[in-house]
């Protein structure tokens, strides 16, 4: 048995999620485990670094999964490619040593949001950036990123929350850069929790337009509440760009 | 009666073309003359720059259309733009002086037109680039572009001619830029034929992987038929950057 790692790309907009469901072909997950089950002829499962949300896109999704025999790794990627659809391509396949996953194995995730900031919205922009027309304070978002970035509590920051497990994670850098119309928020943490990133978004987002103060924020990070956090930007913003080991 | 100019992007992907045809609803113009029927009550005339092929993109397109009496262009736009689908967005409405005609008018255009030459093709890019992987000479490029920039008579780069029309034109600038594995060729002439630029880039990207020289391209201004010019590039990676008067 070898353990092989995929690096998949795609445009989530016609899609339910990377994970599998009972009730719908539309997921990354499904289509890639029936690409592979129609490559190989037997059920093989694939376990993905995280699942992204319904119309979240990625350039860099990381996955795994475990073949019988040797395979030719770019023979492998370009078949599973002609089976699959064109808004999701795999991008590299890497034999890994035995024991890697995809998810356990991971050491920390890049995601970018992007916000198009200007009046009327570009048409090649409108699957891949949340329009939010209107003028935002570049400084004052930089500063709100400051404050998050480091390791804290950012139980105000997800919309599923478990007893057993914990909510303290590390944000290594918040990066925002400006292009144009377009804004790109850039975030380098060691993971993150369901619905974390656009809700940091929102809250970012909501710092700029001047709706929310630097002590808001600080005290998120202590005993927030989600209730007290911004607002959960839309999926089709976000984009996972690099899962790293 | 005023004369407006209307500026329009669209993400041609959908459609079949600019023009308006009795066997389907799917053109940017017939859908833009419904928005404004519906708007206004009553049919009204909408003159594009030009046509634009199935599948083909623009930031700038421009049209032209004549209103009795006054109306508020911001309005206007927005109640335009909220009976127009997500993927035509009308940009910008102006008076005009009465007699401007958005053809007649035109002193030039500017159009690009997109290549991902990575070897697997960016899924984001894939309605707006034409994946053409390999090895380009960008050099050799150049020196093809310099030779079809000018005055001259393009008579072997299109693919509908008529007796009474000329086949001259003058192309101003035909600049490539390579951003990654994208590469950008833009031109800017004072009038485009029929499939003329994506011929002109088909005979580009033939010069770029060797497989055309020079003197050929030269010939081709003097006595060249259509079939000694370089393959029909396709659609999407065509784009309508700009039309100006």
């Amino acid at each position: 048995m070898r353990t092989y790692k995929l690096t998949v790309a795609y445009d989530g907009s016609r899609y339910q999620g990377w994970q599998r469901q009972p009730d719908t072909k539309m997921t990354i997950q499904g289509i890639l485990e029936q690409a592979v089950l129609e490559e190989k002829g037997f059920p093989v499962k694939i376990d993905g670094s995280g699942r992204t949300d319904g119309g979240v896109h990625a350039k860099g999704q990381a996955a795994s999964l475990v073949l019988p025999g040797k395979i030719d790794e770019e023979e492998f990627r370009n078949a599973l490619n002609a089976r699959l659809p064109d808004d999701i391509r795999i991008m590299q396949v890497q034999l890994m040593k035995n024991g890697f996953h995809a998810r356990y194995s991971a050491k920390g995730k890049k995601y970018v949001y992007t916000v198009d900031t200007g009046e009327k919205g570009d048409v090649f922009q409108r699957k891949y950036a949340y329009h939010f027309p209107g003028n935002l304070n570049l400084q004052v978002m930089r500063d709100a990123a400051d404050i998050l970035e480091g390791r804290h509590d950012f139980c105000a920051f997800t919309d599923r929350k478990t007893d057993e497990m914990t909510t303290i994670r590390t944000i290594h850098r918040i990066e925002i850069v400006r292009q144009g119309n377009l804004l790109y928020i850039e975030y380098d943490g060691d993971g993150f929790m369901y619905h974390m990133v656009r809700i940091l978004t929102g809250t970012i987002l909501e710092a700029g337009s001047g709706r929310r103060k630097s002590g808001e924020i600080r005290r998120l990070l202590y005993n927030g509440e989600r209730t007290d956090a911004g607002f959960l930007a839309p999926a089709c913003g976000l984009m996972l760009k690099e899962v790293y080991y």
